[in-house]
């Protein structure tokens, strides 16, 4: 929309009246119209995010749930502690140094170093609700982590790695793949590594490979809980205790991942074809379609592989293998069609029960199966966005640069998968170079992993005030119900 | 907004200086303005749309905690189970070919037949969003008559009628009443069925009677669980195992209601009397207000009935009688006034207790009560719109043909009620002519229900690896708590 | 924007053709833009309002959990129920008269009296959305205080005070301080208190205190549970039942609180700036962030002072630390600035500690610690408010009035601490003048508390039809789990 008062006071020239009066009243006019259009985007894309970031929060309470059904009772308080400190501790810290690591701009390449504290915000490049956004997705890789490594480690260490991952290694690698200066990222306009940059769209990479890869050397260096494995050395599965939370947390994950996905585009208002029906409300709703394709699809294909390979239908592992979709398809969610995302969700669910073979193989202990399940899925996820990624869609959701490779097996060539590879090996290299040595010394200053007769006892009890559960008071009851006094948990 | 540049160039005239560019710059920047309407409202209706599939969605949550509370312990996997299944296989059976018979228009008038695996869309009738919306509802039908059949259904015959109710019973009924080319449908602009077409605005029928009328005649076939009525034939309640999760459940789904009834607009941003404070969006809120009040209404009359027939406050029935309401209210939601919403519920309250006496007479065993709630509210809810919905309303809503019939008691005429009554007759001959022979050749195969010894057992069991819950590990507890060795579940 | 078409035919002048059709032509498009705007905020902002209005509702769920979790186990079908009604009969009474009271303008200073039954509703100054907001505060009030009295409250009584309170206690607070009409309203237009009015922009004051002064005679006047003191009067803990449902609970009012806090504004497309990137949105924006770190600072305080104090790290008490921080940013949560909101939640955490420790020492027994956190933080919170509001921000929220006063920390002067101090006398004095005597004359009469072997017993075996969870059913087990016969519970 333009007008000029001088251009259009010439044309209409001096035989009217009050050609500039005329010219200034029509433009001034028109340029408030802009101004009102400016402010009904922020307004429709604020709205847009707050809520996209609103069930993006809501994941971690899908992540406690599911943490708390998975464990077994005795370690239920803790797992919970870790899940509500995560938010909370997140909070804190991302608010004070991570945002800035992750998206101060303009960076060294390596990490941020603007906005501690939300210095200088809200600017024309970052409103509230975008921090806010961030942060929920900040909180999340901690919360991956948490479950690699439940019911034998120590609080103390759990603040420490939880801390260091939350407000150091996690904004690092966002900040290389989704910051404007990420060195990595499609969005950098300067330099697009191998001419593409990363398409991890919504952190298949940068949240679930993270969190994943993090939980893998927790559990690698801590070793298999007790009663894990038996003296023959068979698989004991140690069952959580409560598949009704589970479900509740698959559910309420699958819930916060419509914010996951589809909110990555950060605003809906954005015509493709201006005044036509298809717009960025089109993309963010095909990628809350091809999100709920690749969870529902290794759904399936869990529920019948379990079938065979175990002769039950377990609603645990569907959730796992659904939640492996979803893991997996959070990298390519806004390129591909949804036919690709029946693939990736189909292929996902053969990498979880894949990796799972794997870890019980090598006796690697996973009460969540995280490392598994966001570290397996999300490497898929990652390969796969490289393959299917769809050219008019790439070009839709990262504009401004014509011609951009995609997917290889779309005609798109090898150099978004030359990129992907690249990346995979990045995150691995990071996240073990700084969560590694991290989980190592706290091993060596016996920091980690608790006595064996915590462990036996459970850790509500030896260290987080009491079992979580009271569901018999023996004392009271008039119709004979088993049950049992409590104790004063605190008392003055 | 109108601006022809050869109609303004010529009011101009030729005596200033451009004529043409004049008229071209104004009325250009006009049509620039019309399509940054355009794009607006495609984002603002496109959110609001995508966040209604989501709260949408959210209801399987609910289905899954409510049905899960419901039951006993022992089938508390399996019931999850069917639930999360009814999302994932119902996505995929919706994406391929459920939507197509829904809402693939031209149709042959019976079914749809376009828009296969999501062909040709986004288009300017359908985007993405639509279809998640319509995916969200799908699965809602399915998650119904899980419940009427619970705790004594064979796994098999679980995914054989889910399949078929969701992939074509659901679609080709939501066909007849919510497609522009359905014969019965209020869109539908050749010829309204009496005039005026069925006013089924968020499925009491399409959704509510459909499920609930499935769920009747599978647990008819079935018959009622063991020891549901004793040797004398009186009724025995077989409490579900937990309460907490009966109003978790209840609680999700009024949560999610918001987004079933008053999302089922599609569309927020509609004026009716433009530039004033009166629109659809008045029409939207006025929706969630009388979901409100007809489920408030008939939770309280509930409340005190039940306190009167059987000298107690009952949580669990105060959730039915309040799902109830909603199920009743569905149909007429955004043509009725919050005052007719409180007669719409608390006459629900009525029909659901008396459908639930009828149950307990002719020994219908429905763990969910979900044919009464479901079957007989969605019922009442049909009827009670063709009663009270109000002119002003109904024109707005269904706009584009004046002088169409209203409610009866509103001085519209009877026609509505013919029509409705016509929709009920054919919901239920419909689903008992596909859905009766279903569950009939399933029972006749022997593939319906399970045999009385894993009745007894419970499913968990002996067909989905094991228990749900397990609180106790008895050789862990140094404090003497009753607690059990767990069994390995699975092995290698 | 304006167009006048005389003004601008004039200008155009009597040389050119038809210079009235060229300027009715133009300032007709202009018209017809400015409606578009009209109803794109009104689509806009009416969506912004119900998805929060729904967020809110969803803190019902959080209570419901929250307080069924905090509770014996024997006392969960009860504490559900009332939360159930809290909703239910909240929603009946508040269309009745409960907006009417809070809202009904012109009112007589001292409780509204329009608006009954919703009539003349929508208007340009309330729509159904807005009553929609206001319904679900109304009811969080009511939660708070069945918190307070918990495990020993008939349910008659429970029926009454909720509805006095829902009905007209609460009703009467808000018209004070929110209704424009209100006298202590910082909306007033005529006259402000101290020429200031309250900042209480979500309800520091209005709900939460309100709700826990109310729970705070509730519960001095019931007197301690049973064995919640022992012999020696030293503190007994009657600890919940289930830390699973404190924090599913806990992570839902977080949830919900973004609609509570962010959503009090209502309108989010409000330019501050027209045409630049700050406006209302960023308001909101940042009011999510006051509200994120005030919670997040107060979960960590309390983590760490609780580990100090008692030696172990406990979930539920960093829960209602947490809860204690959104409760006291509540009222300033869109006035300060996000390191404000730091102190906020710190002290916020340390004033519970101190009304907890306080509680013990004049053995007050409260099962949700509703009286010290809501009415003990929420007071806090209208003080913090007073002494950290932000110039700026102060004028921009509540605009129209330049040079009112803001806080006193900031250089603010002392008039508006004046202000606040006033709200807490007022709503301390009013609550105690109401709920005290109602309390009071339910405990003369006797309706008040449950027997002492109803409150042995549970009430749940004894009011509300069984207890709330059945885990096993002895005669059904084949693989020799403790169950037990379910009994029958309704017969016929």
């Amino acid at each position: 929309m333009e007008c000029s008062t001088d251009t259009l006071a010439a044309m209409l020239g001096p035989n009217i009246t009050n050609a500039d009066g005329a010219a200034a009243l029509i433009c001034n006019n028109f340029n408030t119209v802009s101004d009102k259009f400016t402010d009904t985007a922020y307004a429709v894309d604020s709205t847009y995010l707050l809520f996209s970031a609103y069930l993006v929060f809501s994941m971690q309470l899908g992540f406690a749930m599911l943490c708390a059904g998975s464990v077994r009772a005795k370690n239920t308080m803790n797992i919970m502690l870790t899940n509500v400190l995560d938010a909370a501790a997140g909070g804190l810290f991302y608010y004070l140094f991570g945002f800035a690591f992750a998206f101060g701009t303009p960076s060294n390449g390596f990490i941020g170093k603007h906005n501690f504290a939300l210095k200088s915000i809200p600017s024309s490049d970052f409103d509230y609700s975008y921090f806010l956004y961030q942060w929920a997705f900040a909180i999340a890789a901690a919360g991956i982590t948490s479950g690699s490594i439940a019911e034998r480690t120590q609080f103390v260490a759990y603040l420490i790695y939880s801390a260091f991952l939350t407000g150091f290694v996690y904004p690092v690698v966002s900040h290389w793949f989704w910051s404007a200066d990420g060195w990595a990222s499609a969005f950098n306009s300067d330099n697009l590594l191998f001419g593409s940059g990363v398409i991890d769209f919504a952190g298949s990479g940068v949240v679930h490979m993270v969190g994943g890869i993090a939980g893998l050397y927790g559990a690698l260096i801590e070793g298999p809980r007790i009663g894990r494995f038996d003296h023959s050395g068979r698989s004991v599965a140690l069952r959580g205790h409560s598949a009704s939370l589970v479900v509740l947390g698959t559910f309420l994950l699958w819930f916060g991942w419509y914010g996951f996905n589809p909110g990555s585009f950060n605003k809906i208002l954005v015509a493709y074809e201006p005044g036509q029906y298809y717009g960025q409300w089109s993309a963010v709703g095909r990628t809350a379609v091809t999100t709920t394709l690749a969870g529902c699809t290794a759904a399936l294909t869990t529920l019948f592989g379990k079938r065979i390979l175990l002769g039950h239908w377990n609603v645990v592992d569907v959730c796992n293998g659904l939640l492996g979709g979803f893991a997996a398809i959070t990298a390519g969610c806004s390129v591909v069609d949804p036919w690709a995302a029946v693939i990736c969700g189909f292929v996902a669910a053969c990498v979880l029960t894949g990796c799972n073979k794997l870890a019980e193989k090598f006796k690697y202990d996973d009460p969540l199966e995280a490392a598994q399940l966001h570290g397996g899925c999300g490497a898929w996820g990652i390969i796969f966005t490289a393959l299917f990624a769809k050219e008019k869609y790439v070009n839709e959701v990262y504009p401004g640069k014509p011609g951009r490779p995609y997917g290889l097996f779309m005609g798109g060539g090898g150099k978004l998968l030359g990129a992907h590879v690249i990346q995979i090996l990045v995150i691995f290299g990071f996240v073990s170079a700084t969560m590694g040595p991290l989980f190592l010394i706290l091993h060596k200053l016996k920091l980690l992993r608790i006595s064996p007769e915590d462990e036996t006892a459970g850790m509500d009890m030896t260290r987080h005030g009491g079992f979580a559960y009271v569901y018999h008071d023996e004392s009271d009851d008039p119709k004979g119900l088993p049950m049992r006094k409590i104790e004063p948990a605190s008392s003055t």
